[in-house]
């Protein structure tokens, strides 16, 4: 039989880099290309127990279908909790539990975009998002990224002359792929301009626990009085991903769209995954945990940058990041970075190529991401000393 | 601030059956209007000890991330065990795990739908998967359901007639709502058909292993040699709905599109529940689980039936059902069925008026759904009995 599918699914082309890293789980490469927590950084004890309590104490919650909004006391206790700790969410705003923060993105698009319209991010972005983005057929307008943040002019400039903004979106702590964050200024100034356009700031958070330098900055949201912002949050990187538990805050009536389109696709979130994420953040010491999560990745981060002070100065540079999982590294000028990740990749040091977090992947790119939670320390200096040998020897 | 929503979201109308039934879930209310599987059918024990096992002995595995596929063991064992046993998924067949089986009717929309596409569906049918085919915009075009399944002669004229037709929808054993069985010479028909006119079929399948009377009949997926049928199953009725776990096996082409789709809704299923299902089938007497759950629903239904012949007969008639959660009744010639539903309501008893399953919910429709795996056996005879009562008055 032949097939006719959608004009949507048509468009999703495959990519030169999927090819590049279609090996790139093969044994004995070293997976600097990953994005995975690290393994010592998921709480088995504690879910452990938890999961063995719900199935003891209230198996029938946790096995029969549940509402779309979400088990209640998690969406009570985290609106609570993220308004406290973090000023997130108001009067205006519901909370919807969702199948990890990704279909966040998914609902949100759903809900506001037709085919056609457009959809500013930051340049260079999370691939994730974007191709989520990109299967409603969004246009995508990259907004570039600075050191403290996206290009606030630039951001000015296509409010004023993009048609059809549905949202902006955003990752304003350690960035993926960038690890960039962004300052106090400027997410006042984005928070503005966005808000006097009329147009939505979708602010994804996945790593804003993970930082383990410098201060916390205020997020978006917290500044939101007007119903602007859309706040994504997950237990992926704090809790576990395989769970699949993320949420969205924001304005009730967008809320509300969202619950019906989330109906559509999955009726609700599993139910154990929400309970267990519930019952661990109130049964155990929440804050203590996500302490000795930072000391994981602030001790990653400096095997990490160690290695690269040794083996990649200063020949390739890297961008400063405070915090989350991944650094952005940058080959010299004139350096063809495919043909280098193509070599590294020989020599089994596997990274991803910038081009793939670009909302147009023939832009010109001399950066490339690794990821420092996944491997263990030994392959982190191996793979780095690679990456550095795979350059030096591109120079002569 | 003012949302602009997409025209999808516009679309979807609140409906007149969710006004009625908004109040359904309060509390003294006889629960005939539910779809819930009986609790006393979850594995509880079984579920428990798995659980504390796989938490125990790969950890990892449950909480760190999974492919978009789903989990190895599972899809192996579910293409085999579906195959030996149902004849279901052949050499171009694959399989893909979702986050259940509603999800396998919103990938498939998304994979082969534009706006406006024609999704051929029996009238009536269950409201989540036509909710699911509207949220992108498809145009339904009912098939009327006669004892042995849909009318195949309006089948044969919708499939010449009609334009830009993508699946057709069916529910061929113990139909929600309608609990009514597709014959074995329809199934043929109705496979030859949409064959020879180029349209997919999407055969969903929930309750086929919940057959309490008469014999099995073979699916149509079972009959599929050229790649016309993706079928969709799930755990929800024989394992647990609040798990989230459900698959579809079809056409290689068709679910790897689905997979691409799948990655930008959720990324992949819950982990922990994939791991269960797989080891509950595996390692548990499977086939003897499955025998008690249709022990379960043979004496729900007894019970159900036994108060209709006391208090339905003759005036509400329902239709012969062989297995599933539902019974389909309907009042006698000029009575108002919204009505009814409504008068039923206000004396505890809530079911589902038919029109909530139409493709048009302005048809006219004496039929309402009763569902007997919900309700305790004293409030399904007393259920009945106010039923019975209410209509008998509005005979007066």
């Amino acid at each position: 039989m032949e097939y006719q599918f959608s004009d949507r699914v048509k468009s999703l082309r495959p990519s030169a880099i999927r090819e590049i890293l279609k090996n790139s789980s093969a044994p004995g490469l070293i997976p600097l290309s990953a994005g995975n927590p690290a393994p010592d950084a998921f709480p088995y004890e504690a879910i452990r127990r938890v999961s063995a309590e719900l199935l003891e104490d209230t198996p029938i919650e946790a096995l029969q279908y549940g509402v779309t909004e979400g088990y209640a006391p998690l969406r009570e206790h985290l609106l609570s909790y993220m308004n406290q700790k973090h000023g997130v969410g108001g009067e205006g705003d519901d909370i919807l539990i969702t199948s990890g923060a990704q279909q966040v993105m998914d609902l949100l698009t759903k809900t506001l975009l037709n085919e056609g319209d457009t959809v500013l991010c930051e340049s260079p972005s999370f691939i994730g998002s974007l191709n989520t983005f990109r299967s409603y057929r969004a246009r995508l307008c990259g907004i570039p990224m600075e050191e403290d943040g996206l290009d606030t002019q630039k951001l000015e400039k296509a409010l004023k002359t993009e048609k059809n903004i549905k949202y902006l979106y955003t990752i304003p702590n350690f960035q993926n792929p960038s690890g960039i964050t962004m300052s106090m200024e400027k997410r006042q100034r984005v928070y503005e301009l966005c808000r006097d356009h009329g147009v939505m700031i979708l602010e994804d958070n996945p790593y804003g626990d993970l930082r383990f330098a410098g201060e916390d900055i205020p997020s978006i949201k917290s500044l939101d009085k007007e119903g602007v912002v859309l706040y994504a949050g997950s237990f992926s990187k704090v809790v576990s991903p395989g769970m699949r538990v993320g949420y969205a805050i924001g304005p009730k009536e967008v809320i509300s769209k969202m619950v019906v389109c989330k109906q559509g696709e999955d009726v609700h979130s599993n139910m154990w995954a929400q309970i267990v994420c519930h019952r661990f953040m109130t049964g155990f010491d929440y804050e203590a945990h996500l302490q000795s999560l930072r000391e994981i990745y602030r001790r990653k981060s400096q095997v990490l940058i160690k290695a690269m002070e040794e083996h990649f100065a200063p020949l390739i540079t890297w961008s400063r990041f405070e915090g989350g999982l991944f650094a952005w590294c940058t080959l010299p000028e004139g350096m063809d970075m495919l043909e280098f990740v193509k070599r590294a990749m020989e020599r089994k040091a596997c990274v991803v190529p910038g081009t793939a977090f670009l909302t147009d992947e023939g832009e010109p790119c001399r950066s490339f991401r690794i990821n420092f939670s996944t491997p263990t320390d030994e392959q982190l200096t191996e793979g780095i000393k690679i990456l550095g040998e795979t350059a030096r020897e591109m120079m002569k």
